[in-house]
């Protein structure tokens, strides 16, 4: 009888981990992946999307179930205030992805994690996108995430995984780098 | 008696949308503002935001109501599927963004929209954030967003509106170029 270790740890199946990172290791055109939303308008700022289909390890997929997410303007900025700003969802992903990571690493890792939060703050002067100083950018000017994180390392390899986390965070490189974005449109 | 139009078009009220402009150009320092999203960890790769208080036009606000927003990693890599990925959140953030701007633009411009709806598709080569290829970014390699826009206006307006819309919009800025991100961590 072999006593083995428990490959779960943090809700986080390490064998199946490792299993998969070997797997593209072998065939890395399985790591192509393709994500989307599909939006809707309904009314002033106010629009849906759906989550579902998306394309990976060389086949359409979908999620186990698709998701609706609304999205619009606060009423200060003449909105419905129906759902969530469209830079709050962008602080969202972000702090989505730097934690998934930051659990993924801590496994990995054999660190025990107890609680990790965080607050996503981003600061935009709306001069800009109201068009009304020309010297303002439309996006955020920066965003600052503060994370708690407790386990069972000392605070020096806790604060690592966040460290790590950021250096493969795809939400994070897709805000500090610039991302392509083309833009299609069919009107009438 | 005098016949005024119906300042309300596209569901924006278009006399509070002008007279919130001039708001602001009178005191620009009312466009500074801070959102914000609070995640915590639940367990694996899924966590959960909440997304409540904002700070504008000089005082610290709220929406209407809280709203909470689930992120988690597909089965295929290794998550829960509880809910979209993070990525999957700033492609719905980038829709929402740019039909909210262009319902404004369209509103402003007296033109009736009858459809707007988008797809948008984020490639991204996942060899990137599992470090399996160091030549691979982390964040999308590339994101396409397609249109349609209907409304009683030539096809070139309407296509119009989706220009403006982009060379307006938060969340488009903060994807083509960099945002400076910070990363603060409480660890123990």
């Amino acid at each position: 009888m072999t006593i083995m270790e428990n490959p779960v740890r943090n809700g986080v199946d390490t064998a199946t981990l490792f299993a998969t990172l070997d797997a593209v290791r072998q065939a890395p055109a399985a790591a192509q992946f393709q994500f989307r939303a599909r939006n809707h308008w309904i009314s002033g700022t106010h629009s849906r999307t759906t989550i579902e289909d998306f394309f990976g390890v060389g086949e359409e997929r979908a999620h186990e179930a698709p998701t609706v997410h609304d999205v619009d303007h606060p009423k200060v900025l003449v909105g419905g205030d129906h759902a969530p700003t469209p830079v709050e969802y962008l602080l969202h992903a972000l702090a989505g992805c730097l934690t998934a990571g930051l659990v993924n690493i801590a496994a990995a890792r054999g660190i025990e994690l107890t609680e990790v939060s965080s607050t996503v703050a981003g600061d935009i002067d709306l001069n800009g996108i109201l068009g009304l100083d020309p010297t303002v950018r439309n996006g955020f000017s920066g965003i600052t995430v503060s994370f708690r994180v407790k386990g069972d390392a000392p605070a020096e390899e806790l604060a690592g995984l966040v460290e790590r986390s950021r250096a493969r965070s795809a939400v994070y490189d897709s805000l500090v780098n610039p991302v392509p974005v083309t833009i299609e449109v069919e009107a009438g």
